[in-house]
C-alpha cells in the first residue's frame, strides 16, 4: 500500500493559498472581515486559526477556548501556544455551568460520554455563534474531510460553521499543512482527541489508524474505486467494508434536514443556493 | 390579489397521507420506529406532533416543552393541550439555568433580544437531540416554507431536525393542514410567535403578513415568476424587492457548510447523498 501514499501528499503552498483566499473571499461577500474559531488545543482548530489570521489579519480573529471542567489542561495550553503566537483577541468560556444543568436531569448513568460529548461540542457552537453575532464575523470551521467522510463529530456541534478551509483536506494532509504554516510543535506531536475523557484518542475510538483509513477513503472517494478494487489495491475486505459502513450510516450528517416534498419547488431539494439565484 | 389565493389552497388529506408516509418511512429507513418533538405551544409544533403520532403512534413520540422564564404561560398551557388531546409521553425541560451562565456573561445591553432568541433556540436543540439518542427516536422538525425561505428562525437552532415533514408547506398552508388534523382551537387562533418577549408576533417582527407574503413566495419560488412578473401580479415593487432580499441575505440558513474545495470530489459539491451511493 506504500506506493498509495504519494497520492496524499498536497502541494502545501498551493492549498495554503487557495485556503487563505477562500477565506478571504467568502467572508468579504457578506459584508464582514471578521472571523471566530473555536480553539480545542488540536491540530485541526489551530490550522484554522492560522489560515483565518493569515487571511484577515490577526486582530479580526476572535479565538475562543471552552474548556469542561473534566477536560485536560494541556488543551487549553496548547490553544494558549496559538493565542500567544498568532497575537489575536480571545475569550476562554468555561461550558461547565451551562451543561451541568442539562446533565444533572437524567440517571447519571444513563448520561452516556457519548451524549455527555454531543452536549458539550452543540453548546460550544452556541458560544461560537452567539459572539459571530457579537463580533460581527463568521464561524469558521474546523472538521477535516477523514471526519466529516467517518461522522466522527457532532452534527450542528464542531461540525456547525459558516465557513469550512479543513472540509477537503484528509487528517493527513492537514498534518502537511500544519507543518507548512508553523503550527506549535506540541500540537503537532499529540495524538488526536475530542478530549471528552482523560487518555482519549481519535484513532482508539474509532480503531482506525488515520494513515491507512486516509489512503482508502482517497481511493473510494477521490478515486472512485470500487470496494472490489479497493480490496485488490491491497485493502483487507472486512476493513473496506467497516469502512464504507461509516461513511454510509454517517451521511445523515453531511447534509440538510429532510423536507417531506409537496410542491413543485422544495427547499433543498430543486430550490437551492446560487443554480436558482437568477437575481 | 384575490384571485391569487386559491393557489395556496391544498388538498389536506391527500398531503397529509404524504406527510405521514413521509415521516414513517424516512424513520424506518433508519431503523428507528420513533420520533421526538419540542412543543412550543404553536401550530407548527402542534401539527408536527398530530402528524408524527399518526405515523408512529402515540407511545412513540415524545413530545418535549423547554420554557425560559421570560415564556408566556400561555405557551406551557397550549403545548399541554397537544399533550392531552393525543397522549403522547412527554417532559418539561426548563432552559433557563442552562441559558443564563451565558447571557450573564455579557453586560446585559449587549446581550440583545436576537443573541437571546438564538441561544434559547440552540439550547433547545441541544436538548431534542439529546433526547433523540435518549429514546432512539428523530428529531422532527418544525420549520415551515415561509419561515424557512424568509430566513425567519435559528440556524442550528429551531431550524435544526432529522426529518421535517412542514417544510414545503407555506405558514397558510400548514393553518389549513393543522385545521384538517384537529389541532386544538385556541392553538389555531393565537397569533404566531417565537415567544421571546410579551406581546412579540412574528407578524409585527418581521413586517409582513403571512396570508400577503405567501402569495408573493408562491409566485416567485412555485411559479418561477420573475420579480417584473411579480409587480405586474399586483405586488408593489418595494414590497417585492424586499421580501426577495430576505430570502437571498438568509440563503446561508438553507445550506451546509461552505467548504473550500481543494481536490476532485468534496463533500456537499460532488461528493453528496444518494446520487453517489453506488453501495
Amino acid at each position: 500500500m506504500n506506493a498509495l501514499a504519494g497520492k496524499l501528499e498536497i502541494d502545501t503552498s498551493l492549498v495554503r493559498k487557495i485556503l487563505v483566499e477562500f477565506l478571504g473571499q467568502e467572508i468579504g461577500k457578506v459584508g464582514l472581515s471578521r472571523a471566530v474559531v473555536g480553539l480545542s488545543g488540536g491540530i485541526d482548530s489551530a490550522l484554522s486559526c492560522y489560515l483565518a489570521v493569515e487571511a484577515l489579519g490577526a486582530q479580526n480573529v476572535l479565538a475562543i477556548r471552552m474548556p469542561y471542567r473534566a477536560s485536560s489542561p494541556d488543551s487549553l495550553e496548547h490553544a494558549q501556544l496559538v493565542i500567544d503566537a498568532l497575537g489575536v483577541p480571545h475569550d476562554t468560556v468555561d461550558i461547565t455551568p451551562m451543561v451541568e444543568p442539562l446533565f444533572e436531569r437524567y440517571p447519571a448513568r444513563s448520561v452516556t460520554q457519548n451524549r455527555k460529548g454531543n452536549v458539550m461540542a452543540r453548546e460550544r457552537m452556541i458560544i461560537l455563534y452567539d459572539q459571530s453575532a457579537a463580533w460581527h464575523g463568521l464561524v469558521v470551521g474546523t472538521s477535516n474531510k477523514t471526519e466529516l467522510l467517518l461522522g466522527y463529530g457532532t452534527l450542528f456541534g464542531d461540525m456547525a460553521s459558516a465557513v469550512n478551509p479543513l472540509g477537503d483536506l484528509y487528517k493527513t494532509q492537514i498534518r502537511q499543512l500544519a507543518a507548512a504554516v508553523g503550527v506549535p510543535q506540541p500540537i503537532m506531536d499529540k495524538p488526536p482527541s475530542a478530549d471528552l475523557w482523560a487518555g482519549q484518542t481519535d484513532e482508539g475510538e474509532m480503531g482506525l489508524i488515520y494513515e491507512q483509513v486516509d489512503r482508502l477513503l482517497y481511493l473510494i472517494v477521490d478515486e472512485r474505486y470500487s470496494l472490489d478494487e479497493a480490496v485488490k489495491a491491497g485493502f483487507a475486505r472486512e476493513y473496506v467494508e467497516r469502512v464504507w459502513k461509516m461513511v454510509r450510516v454517517n451521511s445523515f450528517k453531511r447534509r440538510l434536514p429532510l423536507i417531506a416534498k409537496v410542491s413543485t419547488r422544495t427547499i433543498g431539494v430543486d430550490f437551492r443556493y446560487l443554480r436558482d439565484w437568477g437575481v
